[in-house]
Protein backbone atom coordinates (compact mmCIF):
# COMPACT_ATOMS: atom_id res chain seq x y z
CA UNK A 1 0.00 0.00 0.00
CA UNK A 2 1.35 3.36 -0.70
CA UNK A 3 0.45 6.60 1.04
CA UNK A 4 -2.69 7.19 -0.73
CA UNK A 5 -4.31 4.27 -0.13
CA UNK A 6 -3.55 4.91 4.06
CA UNK A 7 -5.20 8.05 3.95
CA UNK A 8 -8.24 6.86 1.77
CA UNK A 9 -8.51 3.98 4.06
CA UNK A 10 -8.64 6.82 7.32
CA UNK A 11 -11.34 9.21 5.57
CA UNK A 12 -13.74 6.09 4.97
CA UNK A 13 -13.36 5.27 8.74
CA UNK A 14 -13.90 8.01 10.28
CA UNK A 15 -17.29 9.80 10.06
CA UNK A 16 -17.16 13.32 9.04
CA UNK A 17 -13.76 13.22 7.97
CA UNK A 18 -12.67 16.03 5.14
CA UNK A 19 -9.21 15.81 4.36
CA UNK A 20 -6.16 13.34 5.59
CA UNK A 21 -2.61 14.00 4.52
CA UNK A 22 1.06 13.00 4.63
CA UNK A 23 2.90 16.76 5.35
CA UNK A 24 5.98 17.62 5.89
CA UNK A 25 7.21 20.09 8.52
CA UNK A 26 8.24 22.39 5.86
CA UNK A 27 4.06 23.17 4.53
CA UNK A 28 4.45 20.57 1.54
CA UNK A 29 1.82 17.98 1.23
CA UNK A 30 3.94 14.52 -0.01
CA UNK A 31 -0.16 13.12 -0.58
CA UNK A 32 -3.57 14.30 0.13
CA UNK A 33 -6.90 12.79 0.12
CA UNK A 34 -10.43 14.90 0.17
CA UNK A 35 -13.00 13.53 1.21
CA UNK A 36 -16.06 16.30 1.36
CA UNK A 37 -13.71 19.86 1.22
CA UNK A 38 -16.80 21.60 0.92
CA UNK A 39 -15.93 24.69 -0.14
CA UNK A 40 -12.46 24.98 2.02
CA UNK A 41 -9.13 26.26 0.86
CA UNK A 42 -7.39 22.79 1.89
CA UNK A 43 -4.09 24.08 0.27
CA UNK A 44 -4.06 27.75 2.76
CA UNK A 45 -5.40 24.76 5.48
CA UNK A 46 -2.89 22.56 5.33
CA UNK A 47 -0.15 25.67 5.61
CA UNK A 48 -1.86 27.61 7.85
CA UNK A 49 -2.06 24.02 10.19
CA UNK A 50 1.64 23.12 9.00
CA UNK A 51 2.90 26.38 11.10
CA UNK A 52 0.60 25.83 14.19
CA UNK A 53 2.46 22.09 14.23
CA UNK A 54 5.85 23.67 13.61
CA UNK A 55 5.23 26.47 16.41
CA UNK A 56 4.17 23.58 19.19
CA UNK A 57 6.86 21.28 17.90
CA UNK A 58 9.61 24.05 18.79
CA UNK A 59 7.73 25.44 21.90
CA UNK A 60 7.44 22.04 23.08
CA UNK A 61 11.44 20.57 21.67
CA UNK A 62 12.56 20.36 25.51
CA UNK A 63 9.31 19.46 27.43
CA UNK A 64 9.63 17.89 30.53
CA UNK A 65 5.98 16.36 30.12
CA UNK A 66 7.80 14.04 27.19
CA UNK A 67 7.92 13.94 23.08
CA UNK A 68 4.07 15.10 21.19
CA UNK A 69 2.31 12.08 20.49
CA UNK A 70 -1.02 13.50 19.28
CA UNK A 71 -1.95 17.38 18.99
CA UNK A 72 -5.68 18.42 18.37
CA UNK A 73 -6.29 21.78 17.50
CA UNK A 74 -10.25 22.71 17.45
CA UNK A 75 -11.99 25.64 15.87
CA UNK A 76 -16.17 26.17 15.38
CA UNK A 77 -15.40 24.93 12.08
CA UNK A 78 -13.10 21.76 12.22
CA UNK A 79 -10.97 19.53 14.47
CA UNK A 80 -7.46 18.81 12.90
CA UNK A 81 -5.49 15.39 14.96
CA UNK A 82 -1.76 15.02 13.73
CA UNK A 83 0.41 12.60 15.01
CA UNK A 84 4.32 12.89 14.00
CA UNK A 85 5.52 10.15 11.66
CA UNK A 86 9.71 10.60 11.04
CA UNK A 87 11.65 13.94 11.49
CA UNK A 88 10.60 15.80 8.95
CA UNK A 89 6.43 14.59 8.10
CA UNK A 90 3.84 13.73 10.20
CA UNK A 91 0.16 12.87 9.31
CA UNK A 92 -2.68 15.56 9.77
CA UNK A 93 -6.89 14.36 9.38
CA UNK A 94 -9.50 17.11 9.34
CA UNK A 95 -12.75 16.35 10.73
CA UNK A 96 -16.09 18.56 10.50
CA UNK A 97 -17.41 19.89 13.73
CA UNK A 98 -20.14 16.75 13.69
CA UNK A 99 -17.31 14.40 13.68
CA UNK A 100 -16.03 11.63 15.70
CA UNK A 101 -13.18 12.09 17.92
CA UNK A 102 -12.88 8.64 19.40
CA UNK A 103 -12.93 6.85 16.29
CA UNK A 104 -10.93 9.83 14.57
CA UNK A 105 -8.08 9.20 17.69
CA UNK A 106 -8.12 5.66 17.06
CA UNK A 107 -7.99 4.96 13.48
CA UNK A 108 -5.28 7.65 13.36
CA UNK A 109 -3.25 5.63 16.28
CA UNK A 110 -3.36 2.18 14.38
CA UNK A 111 -3.11 3.88 10.56
CA UNK A 112 0.33 5.80 11.59
CA UNK A 113 2.50 2.86 12.05
CA UNK A 114 1.56 1.60 8.91
CA UNK A 115 2.28 5.13 7.07
CA UNK A 116 5.56 5.34 8.70
CA UNK A 117 6.44 1.87 7.63
CA UNK A 118 6.09 3.73 3.89
CA UNK A 119 8.93 5.79 4.05
CA UNK B 1 -18.10 29.87 43.56
CA UNK B 2 -14.86 30.86 43.11
CA UNK B 3 -12.00 30.08 40.84
CA UNK B 4 -10.65 27.20 43.16
CA UNK B 5 -14.08 25.50 43.26
CA UNK B 6 -14.27 25.48 39.69
CA UNK B 7 -11.00 24.00 39.26
CA UNK B 8 -11.46 21.25 41.89
CA UNK B 9 -14.51 20.35 40.53
CA UNK B 10 -13.56 19.63 36.90
CA UNK B 11 -10.47 17.57 38.85
CA UNK B 12 -12.94 15.96 41.16
CA UNK B 13 -15.29 14.86 37.99
CA UNK B 14 -12.68 13.66 35.59
CA UNK B 15 -10.99 10.63 36.25
CA UNK B 16 -6.71 10.54 35.91
CA UNK B 17 -6.77 14.81 36.69
CA UNK B 18 -3.16 15.56 37.63
CA UNK B 19 -3.83 19.27 38.12
CA UNK B 20 -6.10 22.18 36.30
CA UNK B 21 -5.20 25.77 36.41
CA UNK B 22 -6.53 29.31 35.42
CA UNK B 23 -3.88 30.50 33.16
CA UNK B 24 -2.66 33.59 32.23
CA UNK B 25 -1.02 33.80 28.42
CA UNK B 26 1.59 35.94 30.27
CA UNK B 27 2.43 32.36 31.93
CA UNK B 28 1.50 33.33 35.79
CA UNK B 29 -1.19 31.34 37.02
CA UNK B 30 -4.31 32.83 38.75
CA UNK B 31 -5.26 29.56 40.43
CA UNK B 32 -4.16 25.74 40.46
CA UNK B 33 -5.54 22.57 42.19
CA UNK B 34 -2.92 19.53 42.08
CA UNK B 35 -4.81 16.62 42.49
CA UNK B 36 -2.42 13.92 42.00
CA UNK B 37 1.19 15.76 40.58
CA UNK B 38 3.14 12.60 41.32
CA UNK B 39 6.92 14.41 41.20
CA UNK B 40 5.25 16.72 38.54
CA UNK B 41 7.01 19.77 38.72
CA UNK B 42 3.80 21.91 38.49
CA UNK B 43 5.06 25.14 38.07
CA UNK B 44 7.40 24.25 35.07
CA UNK B 45 5.09 22.49 33.08
CA UNK B 46 2.28 25.31 33.73
CA UNK B 47 5.04 27.74 31.79
CA UNK B 48 5.82 25.15 29.28
CA UNK B 49 2.24 24.80 28.34
CA UNK B 50 1.47 28.41 28.04
CA UNK B 51 4.45 28.80 25.48
CA UNK B 52 2.88 25.87 23.25
CA UNK B 53 -0.54 27.40 23.90
CA UNK B 54 0.67 31.38 22.89
CA UNK B 55 2.59 29.88 19.87
CA UNK B 56 -0.19 28.24 19.06
CA UNK B 57 -2.80 31.59 19.15
CA UNK B 58 -0.26 33.62 17.05
CA UNK B 59 0.41 30.91 14.25
CA UNK B 60 -3.40 30.68 14.22
CA UNK B 61 -4.63 33.86 15.12
CA UNK B 62 -5.37 34.29 11.12
CA UNK B 63 -6.61 30.34 10.54
CA UNK B 64 -9.30 30.31 8.07
CA UNK B 65 -10.80 27.62 9.78
CA UNK B 66 -11.87 30.12 12.95
CA UNK B 67 -11.15 30.50 16.33
CA UNK B 68 -9.45 27.80 18.63
CA UNK B 69 -12.15 26.21 21.18
CA UNK B 70 -9.71 23.34 22.30
CA UNK B 71 -6.46 22.44 22.18
CA UNK B 72 -4.68 19.20 23.09
CA UNK B 73 -1.54 18.37 23.16
CA UNK B 74 -0.87 14.45 24.18
CA UNK B 75 2.87 13.26 25.23
CA UNK B 76 3.71 9.66 26.81
CA UNK B 77 3.40 11.28 30.07
CA UNK B 78 0.05 13.31 30.18
CA UNK B 79 -2.56 15.09 27.74
CA UNK B 80 -3.29 18.80 28.45
CA UNK B 81 -6.46 20.19 27.59
CA UNK B 82 -7.13 23.53 27.33
CA UNK B 83 -10.13 26.02 26.30
CA UNK B 84 -9.77 30.21 26.32
CA UNK B 85 -11.26 31.79 29.08
CA UNK B 86 -11.13 35.55 27.82
CA UNK B 87 -8.71 37.59 25.59
CA UNK B 88 -6.09 37.46 28.25
CA UNK B 89 -6.55 33.76 30.38
CA UNK B 90 -7.23 30.41 29.20
CA UNK B 91 -8.58 26.88 31.31
CA UNK B 92 -5.98 23.85 31.06
CA UNK B 93 -6.58 20.96 32.43
CA UNK B 94 -3.44 18.38 32.79
CA UNK B 95 -4.88 14.14 32.65
CA UNK B 96 -2.36 11.26 33.22
CA UNK B 97 -2.16 8.62 30.32
CA UNK B 98 -4.97 6.67 31.91
CA UNK B 99 -7.34 9.56 31.87
CA UNK B 100 -10.75 10.22 30.20
CA UNK B 101 -10.75 12.08 27.54
CA UNK B 102 -14.02 12.32 26.92
CA UNK B 103 -15.22 13.18 30.07
CA UNK B 104 -12.33 15.94 30.21
CA UNK B 105 -13.67 16.97 27.52
CA UNK B 106 -17.24 17.57 28.57
CA UNK B 107 -16.63 18.73 32.01
CA UNK B 108 -14.21 21.27 30.24
CA UNK B 109 -17.01 22.31 28.32
CA UNK B 110 -19.36 22.69 30.38
CA UNK B 111 -17.40 24.26 33.16
CA UNK B 112 -15.19 26.91 30.72
CA UNK B 113 -18.42 29.38 30.80
CA UNK B 114 -18.86 29.33 34.75
CA UNK B 115 -15.65 30.04 35.30
CA UNK B 116 -15.53 33.08 32.41
CA UNK B 117 -18.65 34.14 34.59
CA UNK B 118 -16.33 34.72 37.41
CA UNK B 119 -14.23 37.42 35.68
Amino acid sequence: MGFREHLEEICARVDGSLLCSVMGYDGIAVETVEQRPDGLDVAALLVEYTQVVNQVRQAASVLQSGKIEELVVSTDKLTAFSRPLTADYFLVLALGPDGNWGKARFVMRTTAPKVQAEF
